[in-house]
């Protein structure tokens, strides 16, 4: 298999090294061949390259099984006009590679739950699967630009039809293997392309009787996320509702530096990368926690690859490594011990099985 | 004083005699006279006149000192399309009469705190004014429209430069009398009239050394609002984060039905109306708690009619009501006794000095 891996800025350098050390470990432990390919991309690349997404990094990407993203930006290219900014790179490699569907997993992790800013009662076994509509929407639409006669701005949230049923498409599926239910979020009382998604919705369902669907607003889906999250299963929205639902999703475990993330299309092909960014103010330190980039390895090896028994086995070594009370400074658990990257990254090793 | 009343749907009928009646007794203490012409709206307005905001209430609003909103909506007219829905009758009346910025006060009440979803620790002390721009951006942006050709839907999110401006210099001015720090909200590595947006904020700082501002994205203020609300004095933002980002907060000191708001212009005219919706599912049973717009109306004699003493007589009484420990059904007091829609208001018009 071939992995294109992005290091990217910040920790994203540190927390890679630690990914890659247990996909081998794993390679071995299976006999699996999977040769990694190192690009550029964000920061990094406009500093040796002046582009986000330099070409030589396009054309490994199409030609790889998976990508493995570590994190782009920084203070350093934040002044940059907005197309040349490290955040160009992901959003540009999203949308060359096609990855429509953005799934960001948000399960209580027990070890951790003290440390969630909700009460625990509350977020207690809560497990949630948010599908981001990821390559539409206001992300890309055009017009985007000054209009200088008018004194205005403009940006512009367009969806084809076929782009939304491929996304409710990707929910419903996926809910199949799950508790087989779909929060479908949008603002159907004030946005036309929300009142398109509903009724695409609405007629998608009847291809899937045994998924039951519901439909919320997104002010009142950003009020039960916190009020309920138990309540919610898969839910399915379109970029932007989904970028900010999704980092509000993220902060209720307590686990923020754990999540991974995955942007996929159809055909298996996908780019993981884990939820947090490249925390300038601790790269260097080797203090980053790696959990997130290594479950987004896991993650890709479920999902890319096929590899479940893999996958799992990465899982199951976190989850032993924490419940022994390791943890990485960002995370609190009771009595624990705390370790630094590679520390963390031996540990999981060690508790393969 | 030329009020005009639009008590709406559900809950809203009954909410309103309540403000109404303290209003007048307020009135009748300080000497005041307030005329009330009470008008249809949302879905009443449906049944009644076929639309959701009859020329009538139009003209009765543009002539009144300042409106008082009860609350739209119900399942009944949830078939209708877009346009014809009590929403639209709400969105219309903000832009008929300009009300370019929404005031959403979001303070934590301390004998409610253990209802928070939040650890107490966290959002105790918690103070957030939350300021929306209300009639521009992706609300009411053209085009909004399917495109049969191209099989695809658009919305428009359009700002002109005078508009960011206007909205931009109510926070700083407000920030001036609050804690004198302003946090800007965006999506400038995406969104070009988020650049925009954050070139006028950096622009009228300059107007206003005295209050701090800083910047943050969208996704990152939907998890700080969580993890750290008390960092927060005045948030500004664009319609669309707003709707979202207020009803996030609305949540966070569980004390949603108690929360005003206040859409407001430059020369004084507002219209206020509670955070909470028309609840269709206890209407009618004389349980709907009637603070929030009760404080909806305070905050109507404080900013439409400069009316401090009479505002703080309001919210003393309600303080002190709450301390007795009296509350609705919806609130939950330890310890406390639960009354109806009417006696609440009895005993805080019996608790006005
Ligand atoms: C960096 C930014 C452009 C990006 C987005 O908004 O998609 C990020 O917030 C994310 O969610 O991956
Ligand atoms: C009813 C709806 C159109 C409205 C809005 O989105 O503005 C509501 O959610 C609000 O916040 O007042």
């Amino acid at each position: 298999k071939q992995i294109v891996v992005l290091p990217g800025d910040g920790i994203g350098k540190e927390i890679m090294k630690s990914a890659v050390r247990v996909l081998q470990a794993i390679a071995e432990n299976f006999n699996h061949q999977f040769t990694f390919s190192e690009q550029l991309i964000g920061g990094a690349a406009i500093d040796q390259d002046q582009s986000p997404l330099p070409q030589a990094t396009i054309q490994a990407c199409k030609k790889a099984d998976a990508v493995l993203l570590g994190a782009v930006g920084g203070e350093k290219w934040d002044s940059l006009p907005g197309d040349q900014r490290p955040e160009k790179g992901l959003l540009g490699i999203r949308k060359e590679l096609g990855l429509f569907a953005n799934l960001r997993p948000i399960k209580a992790f027990s070890p951790l739950l003290h440390a969630s800013p909700l009460k625990e009662e509350l977020v207690n076994g809560s497990d949630i699967l948010i599908i981001r509509e990821l390559t539409g929407g206001l992300y890309f639409g055009e017009p985007k630009k000054r209009i200088p006669e008018e004194n205005a701005v403009v940006d512009t949230l367009y969806y084809t039809q076929e782009e939304i049923e491929r996304i409710i498409d990707k929910a419903f599926q996926t809910a199949k293997t799950r508790r087989k239910h779909v929060t479908s979020v949008d603002k159907a009382n004030v946005l036309e392309s929300s009142r398109m998604w509903r009724e695409i919705v609405e007629e998608k369902s009847k291809a899937y009787p045994d998924v039951t669907v519901n439909h919320l607003l997104v002010d009142a889906a950003a009020m039960k996320l916190i009020t309920n999250p138990k309540q919610f299963d898969v839910i399915v929205t379109e970029n932007m509702f989904g970028d900010i639902l999704s980092d509000e999703a993220s902060v209720l475990t307590g686990s923020l530096g754990m999540l991974p993330s995955a942007s996929v299309r159809t055909d298996g092909v996908g780019l993981y990368e884990p939820v947090h960014g490249s925390a300038p103010d601790i790269a260097g330190k080797g203090i980053a926690n790696p959990l997130g980039m290594i479950l987004s390895a896991s993650s890709m090896l479920r999902q890319s690859f096929g590899m479940e028994q893999e996958a799992d086995e990465i899982e199951n070594a976190i989850q032993t490594t924490l419940e022994q009370g390791y943890h990485t400074p960002d995370l609190m658990i009771k009595n624990g011990t705390v370790v630094g990257t590679e520390e963390m990254t031996d540990l999981v090793i060690g508790n393969l099985a």
